[in-house]
């Protein structure tokens, strides 16, 4: 049997959950401490999951003082953190290809794979939020064409610079003093449209060469950017037609520039939210929805482009009304995740958010039954795997790993050691040389 | 007794001394490697360092392939993993404000703050290596009062930043849902000449609430930066006359800033070259010199800003050429102490080499050598602690810190235990409210 199903665990905030920092008596504040990000490492290694994934948010909206910014710390240097703990879990940080400049990105990322041993991988994102571009200067957020194209050439400048120490360029030799080759160090000299970097970079060739790429963009530009560059992709997507068809459309998308569709893995985001009876599940999901007040009612509405006095929540969802707003620039897949789960099951708004976890699948059950929608999403080829989102951390990490991993390996498509020294070999990809 | 001298260990490369990679048997590669730093960080904790202080290099230059480069890892990267497995030595990072965006590192120095509980400090740089600006677009590096111009208006951002969170304004009362105070957390509405920033940062505030700021500038508007903003400044000073004036110069400044001088400390560079007895220590120079061919009198050429040609081993420094070349751009601070040290005292090049180390104040002695050195430098008022530039890492600093700290604790200078929780405390300043 072919082990090849792959988990990772995305960290957010006190957990995905809106409600999750009123839930238990754990301290509301931990997502600033490093212990609480040590135990959430901790976890993921005894449950042999392949990364940990931490999304990123850069700016305050009026919503963060209801709950922990999501995306609070900066995630690079919380992995760095983790990288001196862990052993064999992989680190993925998001970072902004609009707000960074690629040689600092691809020298932090290049020495967290160094620190890690080859454990980093990089989410690339072009930023959505509009919030985030008042920080950044007194421009207005690019376009989402105009954030790809530059996006485009930022990875292309990034990838360079990790390859521009070639593989045996480190001598050593200590006798005759010969440090490096550097006939086989090379400037990069990229000159393009966004971008003017000489290169070399400060640092030698990274264990995994090129740090794993992360990418979740859903429109076109991001589709074309993902099947062009990303090992792994993801995605929300909460049916398994839709999730069947945006993988099949982004190895088709690959092979155009002639890539082995194995080498791209597309990861749907799941959120469980777990019981030992479905009963308790339901039971905690609704004690997480009345401690979030109307928050996922009103980040619902924020992602479909309404207000949120156009949700009633024992109404369809009026998606004339979000088809009507044309000056929509938050995240394309979230919103059609959303639109297409409500018109393929005539959903109305409540169940919904039952549903859909901020746009992803989410399964309210037992750890059966998240685990037979894992198996069940897998075989039917519309996953390689999941970033599974964490309704309560570390809790419900604690769990999955408990509960629902065991039940994976049992059925023989999670793997029970781990063979590989790098992240790029335990996702099953291509090592680059 | 007072015992307010503060140590830090200067953490480049394997080690300050350019034959550092070549000495001893061990890896030359190790620069890169987690468990490296980690042994460092271990050192500084049992000799009760105050401060690990990584220095930074933005590019690969030629001699970059003759050993590693001395900056060549991400700083604040490298000391967030660190921040794992260290609990009480400070860890400062250098970062460019030329190469950076105000938002982005505030947001990371604040994480590494929380990460380290209180320990984080940043070293301001306005970046003076002309290579560096290849790697940051198509314009040469910006002169520098240009430089100092960004830097000023950088830093208030940052600062302002780091303040956007009210003490007090976390609540996180589960029972009513109240996370964060909102009327405690301000945007910063920053517009200036160089940056537009609406803050409020994402992180609430951290530990320090200002990590502590570390500054090295000698120029004009380097020393008026300093002045304004530094809690410590790190200089080059190879002389205890010009050790004092700095340090005199740096305090009077201040108190045109209306702070107290008290709360600004002043830490030349030492580098210490042990052995047990003096000759053994010269012998320890003279094996580094040989291992690195003739590597230092290159970095001198370079840092005084004459060709090599220029320099004969026996003859006095070529004072008038130096002051004949009008399109320096590397740092002043280099330049003067070297000039300073070979006319006050008629040094040849040979001898300036052997008692400047790359500009810093440089020690070939026994532990009590070194000792009385720093004591002196001390008691003179020319020095409130140092900046110990280590000749081979960790070997050196393994010997500094179990030869040299027991010898300046007996004399009643040096702690002999952690008083503080944070690097700010430890390090006597006021705590930012």
């Amino acid at each position: 049997m072919n082990r090849d199903l792959i988990l990772n665990a995305t960290v957010m905030g006190l957990g995905m959950h809106l409600g999750a920092w009123r839930y238990g008596d754990a301290d509301p504040f931990a997502y600033t401490d490093i212990g609480y990000y040590q135990e959430i490492g901790r976890l993921a290694e005894k449950g042999l999951l392949h990364a940990l994934f931490l999304a990123d948010t850069l700016a305050v909206s009026e919503e963060n003082f209801e709950r922990p910014n999501l995306g609070a710390m900066d995630p690079a240097t919380v992995l760095a953190a983790l990288a001196a703990t862990t052993s064999h879990v992989g680190l993925v940080a998001t970072a902004s290809t609009t707000y960074n400049e690629p040689y600092n990105l691809a020298r932090r990322f290049a020495s967290l794979d160094h620190l890690s041993r080859g454990r980093a991988g990089w989410n690339i994102v072009t930023t959505f939020v509009p919030d985030v571009a008042a920080n950044f200067g007194s421009e207005a957020l690019p376009r989402g064409d105009a954030r790809y194209d530059r996006a485009e050439e930022f990875v292309d400048v990034v990838r360079s610079l990790w390859g521009s120490w070639e593989p045996g360029s480190l001598v050593g030799n200590k006798t005759t003093g010969t440090f490096a080759d550097s006939s086989r160090v090379h400037a990069i000299d990229h000159h393009g449209s966004h971008f003017d970097v000489r290169g070399p970079l400060t640092l030698p060739r990274s264990p995994q060469g090129w740090p794993v790429l992360f990418q979740a963009g859903s429109s076109g530009p991001g589709r074309e950017l993902a099947a062009r560059v990303a090992d792994v992709v993801f995605t929300a997507r909460n049916t398994l037609e839709a999730a069947k068809t945006f993988r099949d459309d982004i190895k088709t998308r690959a092979q155009t520039y002639r890539r082995d569709p194995h080498s791209i893995k597309i990861l749907p985001g799941i959120v469980p939210i777990l019981g030992g009876t479905e009963a308790e599940a339901r039971r905690r999901k609704d004690d997480l929805d009345r401690l979030s007040g109307n928050a996922e009612l009103r980040k619902l509405a924020l992602r479909v482009g309404v207000r949120v006095e156009q949700l009633e929540l024992d109404a369809p969802l009026p998606v004339e009304l979000i088809e009507a707003n044309k000056s929509f620039r938050a995240s394309e897949g979230f919103r059609s995740a959303a639109v297409n789960l409500a018109t393929s099951e005539r959903l109305t708004v409540r169940e919904i958010l039952y549903r859909n976890g901020g746009g992803h699948l989410q399964v309210v059950g037992t750890p059966e039954q998240v685990a037979d929608t894992i198996a069940h999403w897998h075989e039917a080829g519309a996953a390689d795997g999941f970033n599974i989102m964490i309704d309560v951390l570390p809790d419900g990490l604690s769990e999955l790993v408990s509960e629902v991993v065991p039940l994976l390996q049992k059925r023989g498509i999670f793997r029970t050691e781990i063979a590989g020294e790098t992240l790029r070999e335990n996702l099953g990809l291509g090592v680059y040389e």
